[in-house]
């Protein structure tokens, strides 16, 4: 009694207009067909296959690692696809065989259990997820007699009555397992483009005096995904759909239509999110944090309070409390502990800044080790490559680094140390001291004026 | 004749699910409540009290300043919460009093003042706001006679008839000042919930022969909030509604979807506003400025013909014709004069840049006074805090300090003065002098060839 | 048998609320008039002419170059301009003359093609663009007899029956050439405003016996722009329009909502588009570029697999695959060379950046030629002007900047030459030489201590 799936994947989809397969186009930071598995999987389905054909290598490459996958090599329709599928997939007599479209991203988990329950136990052979249609054109009218599915009729070859039918097939199917295999092994492919179709399986089924039963969806749950302005509409649906669940779970959001959140990510209640904030990958954030307007977050993990705008993040971790913002860039490996602060035009990478510690303005910190309470002075560079390798630089607790300093790594700064403003520190520098390395100046009087004569002289 | 109000703002708001009580809630920079407020000062209205229960600190310390508050101490219901907001007025027998609920954002003060004056002399004892909603579930429908209102049921109490009429309560009531108080006093708890309910007063009224009447309002007056989505509409409807009034008095807006424009900000005509663009606060943007993309000013006053882009402004001054952006934050305090400009990675706080003065890359400038005409080469940084006190630096007019320079505050550049590429300036310089102070520069000869060759040595 | 137009364009637009005449202001950084001529032009016409009047000379240079323009002194009417316009038009007898209003941005030039080729032939002395309007309220109602239009009848002059027809006049007409000059001169001006008006001509040509046709428009084509908020609405329908063009051609969006393209932008397939990118002016992107979060590009070009994010470009241009942002600024003349890198705070312009260098963190280049293979160390400045003039820079292959360095122009650095962390370049270098001036660095211990103290004494 269990459940498999196969999804359809071997498409090219050449209404995109792209070299790349259209199940690889992205929302939200997955692939199209990355929803549909993903969807199979929160279903609770056992054992799913994808189908694929066109650039396999690239889409198996980006579905989740141990994704089973099967290879169409000839694209010979989908009655044909659904058998490659079902030829890898261990089936036993009393499964339930779901075969999916891998670009309907916006099929639901719940939609497939409800698509599971009403076929299990049901007797029928197959049973299909439906839609009405306000707009039914293109697609294949579901004719029914009571509750029993008679056929579908698809539009080229409907008359007018059925023309007139609104519910109609999503391309969505459940299968009793035992007999899918011989009824896609008996699918003929005479028809014009000599192709095999999976819903002449239903026919078929109907015709062997087989009961075909249907469920009804919600129109969302049966967009498909042909054309780029396509993908865009199922992006902004998607966008729409996550954020009210987490407008719903406490987050606060000052334009939901300018929030774009992925499927991976975490956030706790009393979140505020700011307009025209991306939150994509791995993304987790606590409670009472307040991001944006404009951040781009990946991979990263944003503690309590933490305030965050204007900015940049990848693969970074933020402590409660931090601060970061307006205009920074943290990079892979950047790590604020509670209380720190980023400040204006400040980027850092593979770096650990201490708890309360702050790096205010216009600074580079890479590959540094900064330790609590420390202050780094405006325009200080860690210089962290020498040209041609990286080296670490590390910077004690209570530190104070002067404006425009630069440290040249490996260098290390004992706690409590200081260094002058202008300083280019190439050693390490005791607890307690100040370094300092700065030409004496010198004032040249009356220089504006020999200047200003110069230009005038140059002018003419 | 005088007019009173009672606006009600003690519940917690569970749906939000949020630990803030659902009247701090943010919309515009204002909270939930202070829109209501808002409306009823604008409206004018003689006296107001909120009626405060969930964290009555909170609620109370967002109000504006003075205005007056009564503590609900048990949540009662809203006839109690109404008596306890009574008590608090100065109500005299010909007065009018409004009672409102605190989470209806969208009211509008012409609204109000057309409750007032439908109410006023027309011998009801009360009358109420109604719309005409497209969908009634869950309201209270409105039961007449003719133009008189005999009654408000509740969904729950609804027979089919009554539940097919589509005009609703929407929770804003006019009352006459001499029978408001007897109504609420008389009023039970005899109910499923044991709270005393302020629609029961009509009923009251009614009963005891006393005329209810009823002014329609359109439905977006009636709009509440209980939950992150329904604040997010109500906020997207004020941002449309503040929008449209700003563009009807000739700003331009590149995409009016984008731009958050807050209550107390003010804007002439020809003002330009790209997208995303956030005023917040108390801002002032005169003629001609150009605005955005990617723009947030808090409190802060933009000049005549300013050109501001991919910036942060807190409480700023820009002076006409003056430039900033982009990628530029003004912090407390950053002035600048006409003409100014402070460009691409430039940090201003608390300092005057002089008329016609640049900041133009990558400086750092805080607690400084910049006279008329200088320029700031790229680089600079002044050198505000010692580590542990924020020191003035004074820079004359025409100065021209050069590429890199630190000034360590306190210090002073005469007029006219200029500093040599690099210096750090830790004394003062007299007006027209240069002042230098950089290490000689030695060439250290075939340098890259014995570099390459330890590189090669250490891969080894 | 050419075709001529007429875009009446001499309103000043007092509904705008603005001291600029409705005709400049900007749709997608094309002013409104200039939609209309650029439609005309589209549609093949061989000759138009703009008829100007407030605010001539303005809307003059607004217009592309060589355009026609005749001035119309005194604002007597829709029919004296169009009698101005015709006077400098050279019109032989077989001509068709559109005449269009200046005011409607979103006439496709199909549209007008669609106009002419029913126009011509047919017989018709003048044929109009109607569309059906759901509310047809202020607009001129068309009375038909069959495909005969029998004339037009403005909102105040119509009867009931009228007021209820929904086909309208959008003011846009074709006219035979030698038949529209002396309808023109018949007119009268005997109504309330004193004007001559063109739809009188209508009326004119049918009591003359002739035939006047008429030609369905889609509603979006007769959308008229007369306040702010419809000036915006239009330029949200024009945003639309030009999105779903590029989508169809291949480009992705992630939310089409939020990318603004110019009219003047040309973008391959497979260009990926993220949110908040504004593509003004002349600009290109190659195949698989990527661009955005928040760009703003105008003039520019973006070569084949670049990748962009987080920054503003102003006549630069990209070479395949280089990476430009976040946050950096490129102005007039940076060209960064295939895969060259400009990071983050950085800003450049008049600079080429050679194939593969890098220009990684908080730099600005101004006036430098840097060849391939360099890289430019973190908080670099290019301190190109002087205070009077600005100088080159040249930097050869595979040089390496030390942090913070400062190159003070003009300066000539050697292939492969080095300069030291903090140096202040103000000679060249020789090739393969290493640069380095730094003051000796000498530490002063216990000097934190003291500073702790001094700074306690101060306080008290």
């Amino acid at each position: 009694m269990g459940a498999k799936a196969i999804v359809l994947a071997a498409g090219q989809g050449t209404r995109m207009r792209s070299a790349k397969p259209k199940m690889l186009h992205d929302i939200l930071g997955r692939p199209l067909v990355g929803w549909v598995v993903g969807a199979v999987a929160a279903a609770g389905v056992d054992q799913c296959v994808v189908v694929v054909g066109h650039h396999a290598d690239d889409v198996t490459a980006a579905l989740p690692d141990g994704t089973l996958t099967a290879l169409q090599a000839e694209q010979l329709g989908t009655g044909h696809a659904a058998r490659t599928g079902l030829a890898a997939l261990d089936v036993s007599g009393d499964d339930t065989v779901l075969v999916l479209p891998g670009d309907h991203p916006l099929i639901r988990p719940e939609t497939l259990q409800r698509l599971l329950a009403a076929h299990t136990g049901s007797g029928a052979a197959a049973t299909l997820l439906t839609v009405t249609a306000a707009d039914p054109r293109g697609y294949g009218r579901i004719l029914r007699d009571g509750d029993r599915v008679t056929g579908i009729v698809e539009e080229a070859d409907a008359d007018d009555a059925q023309r007139a039918i609104t519910e109609v097939g999503i391309s969505f199917y459940a299968f009793s397992g035992v007999l899918l295999g011989p009824a896609l092994d008996a699918l003929g492919n005479d028809n014009a483009q000599g192709e095999y179709y999976l819903t002449d399986v239903i026919g078929e089924l109907v015709a062997a005096g087989h009961r075909v039963g249907a469920v009804a969806a919600d129109p969302e749950d049966g967009i498909g995904v042909n054309s780029q302005s396509q993908l865009a509409e199922a992006a902004a649906l998607l966008r729409r759909r996550i954020n009210l669940h987490w407008m719903d779970q406490g987050v606060w959001m000052a334009d939901p239509s300018r929030v774009s959140i992925g499927p991976d990510v975490t956030l706790e209640p009393d979140v505020r999110l700011h307009p025209d904030v991306h939150l994509e990958g791995t993304v987790t954030v606590a409670a009472d944090a307040e991001i944006g307007p404009s951040v781009y977050a990946r991979d990263s993990g944003i503690g309590a309070g933490a305030r965050v705008w204007y900015s940049v993040l990848r693969d970074a971790d933020i402590g409660a409390a931090a601060e970061v913002g307006p205009f920074v860039s943290l990079r892979p490996g950047a790590v604020l502990l509670e209380r720190a602060k980023a400040g204006t035009f400040v980027e850092i990478k593979a770096s650990v800044v201490g708890a309360g510690s702050k790096v205010p303005h216009l600074s580079y910190v890479g590959d540094a080790d900064i330790g609590a309470g420390a202050n780094i002075g405006a325009g200080t560079i860690v210089a962290n490559y020498d040209g041609y390798r990286k080296h670490r630089t590390v910077i004690g607790e209570g530190v104070k680094v002067g404006a425009n300093t630069t440290l040249v790594a490996p260098v290390s700064l004992g706690d409590e140390a200081w260094t002058g403003a202008g300083t280019v520190v190439t050693g390490d520098v005791n607890s307690g001291a100040l370094a300092v390395g700065r030409a004496a100046t010198r004032e040249i009087p009356g220089y504006a004026a020999r200047r200003r004569a110069r230009a005038k002289r140059d002018e003419t």
